[in-house]
């Protein structure tokens, strides 16, 4: 069966969690009624079924195609879907009104981005890059290249790509060898070989727009030498019309284990022509604009492919016959019983949805303070949604896409034999899913960031209000009878993650690599303590609608898989704590030549 | 880099923790010296890695290939392989001398499997297979059949397969369709359907032998009808010699997520011509033979898969530049140390290593007791040695494969960006071990077989045997200083696995779903006993050995990969143990309809 945008779990979280009408005073979510989020939601939601779905296994057989005069053809059917979109006006919802944007907070577009990307990820990467192109100069261009760019990026109308990696320099980008040299009139040649580059070309847009690394003549070496430029694809003449092409080729396409509807580029910059955005020198600080919105796409991503798998799985166990319950035969005029009777089936598929839901509800919550951060007139909720967003990106990009790969995996172990083959899609899930771990920063670079700079940053302060807001939340209703055992095991996990931090800061310090040694881990005890924090507020809402009698299965399925993730999911916190705690000692025992 | 086989590691397993000599005085083990295994180690080691690894990517690029006259060309370079593995003598390693075979310990072989299987998985499946046909026929065919085939088979000369799975059919053979109809002259027409038939149709040897699965016409329904036939390809003639074409054919070829090298094919066998093996409707146990060795060998290739896989990653963590040691450069001179000094990245292949290194030696150790079970003249000995083959076979199966993918996941992950491309091997590794996870049985089904059959078999006395002989182990070495540590960490998980046995003694029977629900994380947890048993046996020897001055740093190696296990992998069990004892009640709370 097809896919099928989760839009009543979207319209719980924006109505019910994160209640969104109660923000109609500030700026963007003025107009942001739930009447409002439904006709995004069902529109949305029949552009990804309808319009992106079908064309995913298209994808991924065709792939793209690269020709000898460096142009690249995307799978058939992209082109056409790409026009729609644009048309729709989806590219706009979350861009600025003085720009064509919508204006929209982030956290509705979020829903749209899941669907779309659920859908067809590869697709989705090409406005999702995009928006990121769009970011980056709106944080750091000029007025001119604002007015120039971002008309055209945040209608889609043009695409834009984030040109980083070289051969010899992945997440070391202080190892950058692309250099630019002054010309003399406000431009750069810019040559150098960039590799990786998602939708670095493609036939769907009328130009691309390339944000570069490069560095100038005479930098200083490592990453306090790094600008960052601007370098169309065709040069926009007088009218902002695309113009003369610029010497930025793609020389081929990588061959890879999944996203194959996605351009993955070598790109030669030949003296390409480039424009400074922001300050000489300074061109990482742009570039992580752009990297840490990319960061919580790409935890979407982990999410969206996992739903998607899961529900593809939930289909196949209630349809697929083979063997009978243990407790006796629910089909018994059938052949066999649907192989979601069996238990170890079920467990697969309850694990999904435990880590799904609760993973769903705390990207959005992160999201909503991401908003608050730009919007909100108070400056304590400007700046804890900040920190939330600062603390949270990693855990959400390393935690969502490890278990959404999980998901995916779990998905085509219920196909069986199935899922092994590529008649079911089950396996582009799993290859396309396997990326997700990897770009915008490694799931281990995300563990670095979280425990080496985000916790530290203004001594502690994110964390500590994160703690304390748990705290508060358990002191107000530990002594609600019906859910008590959500909020006994939020304050049970929470003391865990407090017991870990603590240890990090005492053992961190004297030895940085106890703090690397056990970084995944404590990753791991994060995302299981924000997912048990969100079971906690799920299981309330859910529990004050069945008491008032709401006749919705919703609420009462809530509860259960909330009380899964208690049973089945949470007890690993123990597990991670206890290795958190033996730090680098066993870890970095053996020497490099014994590996 | 090339993939190395771990000689290093057999002769330590074969000479030093199973101690094989000791065994001069039972058949098959005679000539079994430590001078004979090295040299059939060399050997082994030579032919995997010049013969067989430099086509695991041909293979996988080139696929095999499907014509309309029903042949299969299997991938360039396969069939002079295949020719060189008969002349080696490489498939009669392990088959009965009466049979032209080389008699030895199936636990010696294992070792050349092992390689082969690293080396080259798809390739490797087509031996593979026909070892499982010449056991089913020499178990259960009659004399002439044994005289006729076994040979053939034994040398690989010809080949062998099992042909089970029908498209409604896979787990549930009561559900098989394939019809047998006597001919009067002992021979059967066989008509039907079957699909993902490994190695049914290729171009490697003169003849192809397919044991399948049948019901005589009138035979009962369920599995309590089905029988065994050899469907040869080319029926024999009177000479033996592959004679007139029989009425079975590939019908295509199944398009794969991996292993392409191997022809996954669809079979139609059109009143074809078969021979009965065995007793009318016994079909069954018979192929069960066949199935529980071919699920030591699943379990073999998780762990030759993942081995591989390590050996990867830890090349390519030593060998990329990128980033600085938390403490300070290892590598001032050059542009930046290699990644293999980063603590996270140290985690991922010490994770593998203690997993393989134990897991290897479980597999070892038990395939040991799979040999005296046969050949023992102690029948205490003989039963103890079934027994453990019994109990250890879906343990091993369900969790090598298990953390095999995962261990190839991990060292695609240390790849980073390369590992997503096909340019290196790891992309292959994860998507051709994804299967072991599912043939000869899913994993589920493994943890359902341990609960729910071997726990039980004779009143429990495989398990009460083998925690006794923990008990007796832990109770002797106690008292041993410098491996204590080892000591104690068995007996805790020991407890931990007899607590969750008696829950499900307690807990299953009235309600089978208990059992069922958690099963797996029960088989995990007994997998880890298993482990831990292991590394306290090696962590004896290496002690001594380092106590004693070997200069060997291997000892010393096991020793630091051993505690790493114990402060880094062992934890889990106690969340396996907690999830254990929720049983059913949050994994079946929901309606089918719900998911």
């Amino acid at each position: 069966m097809a896919y099928r945008p989760p839009v009543r779990e979207h319209r719980f979280l924006l109505g019910e969690v994160l209640q969104i009408e109660q923000y109609n005073n500030l700026p963007g979510f003025a107009e942001v009624s739930m009447d409002l989020v439904d006709q995004i939601l069902d529109e949305a939601a029949r552009f990804a079924a309808e319009v992106l779905d079908p064309l995913n296994p298209v994808g991924d057989k065709h792939g793209c195609r690269w020709s000898d005069d460096g142009s690249v053809t995307t799978p058939p059917g992209f082109k056409d879907a790409y026009r729609k979109l644009v048309e729709g006006g989806w590219p706009a919802l979350g861009a600025d009104p003085a720009f064509g944007g919508q204006g929209l907070p982030a956290v509705v577009g979020l829903a749209f981005n899941e669907m779309s990307s659920a859908a067809n990820m590869a697709f989705s990467m090409y406005p999702g890059l995009t928006h990121g192109a769009y970011s980056a100069i709106a944080a750091g261009g000029s007025d001119d290249q604002k007015a120039l760019y971002l008309p055209k990026l945040a209608s889609g109308e043009w695409g834009g790509t984030m040109n980083l990696t070289e051969p010899q320099c992945g997440t070391d980008l202080g190892l950058l060898r692309t250099k630019a040299v002054p010309v003399g009139d406000g431009s750069y040649k810019i040559s150098g070989q960039k590799i990786w580059i998602s939708s670095g070309e493609h036939d769907l847009a009328d130009n691309i727009i390339h944000l570069v690394l490069a560095r100038i003549e005479g930098a200083p070496a490592g990453v306090r030498g790094i600008s960052l430029f601007i370098v169309p694809k065709f040069i926009p003449d007088a009218d902002g019309k695309p113009g003369v092409r610029n010497q930025v080729s793609c020389a081929g396409l990588e061959e890879k284990m999944g996203i194959h509807g996605n351009a993955t580029c070598v790109m030669i910059h030949d003296e390409a022509t480039g424009w400074l955005v922001g300050e000489e020198n300074r061109g990482l600080a742009l570039m992580f604009v752009m990297m840490n919105e990319a960061r919580l796409g790409v935890a979407l991503q982990g999410l969206a492919q996992g739903e998607a798998a899961y529900q593809a799985a939930a289909d196949f166990a209630r349809e697929r016959l083979q063997g009978r319950a243990l407790t006796g035969p629910v089909n018994p005029d059938g052949p066999a019983d649907p192989i979601i009777v069996h238990p170890d089936v079920r467990r697969l598929l309850m694990d999904s949805r435990a880590v799904l839901e609760a993973g769903r509800a705390l990207l959005f919550w992160t999201a909503l303070h991401g908003d608050l951060a730009h919007v909100h007139p108070d400056s304590a909720v400007r700046q804890k949604g900040s920190d939330y967003m600062g603390l949270l990106t990693p855990v959400l990009k390393a935690y969502l896409t490890d278990r959404g790969f999980q998901i995916c995996s779990d998905a085509l172990q219920v196909h069986g034999g199935s899922g092994f083959t590529e008649h079911f899609q089950a396996s582009q899930r799993l290859r396309d899913t396997r990326i997700t771990l990897i770009y915008e920063g490694t799931n281990g670079v995300q563990a670095l960031d979280l425990v080496g700079r985000k916790l530290a940053a203004n001594g502690g302060r994110a964390v500590m209000t994160f703690a304390a807001e748990i705290d508060a939340f358990v002191e107000a209703h530990q002594g609600e009878a019906a859910t008590a055992d959500f909020v006994t095991a939020l304050a049970g996990v929470k003391a865990q993650l407090q017991e870990a931090t603590f240890w990090l800061m005492q053992n961190g310090l004297t030895n940085p690599d106890n703090a690397a040694a056990s970084s995944t881990d404590y990753l791991s005890l994060f995302a299981l303590t924000g997912l048990a924090y969100m079971w906690a507020i799920i299981a309330r809402i859910a529990q004050a609608k069945v008491e008032a009698g709401d006749p919705d299965p919703f609420y009462a399925n809530k509860l259960a898989v909330g009380r899964y993730f208690l049973a089945r999911v949470l007890p690993d916190a123990g597990a991670r704590l206890a290795k958190v705690k033996t730090g680098a000692a066993t870890v970095m025992a053996l020497p490099a030549e014994a590996f």
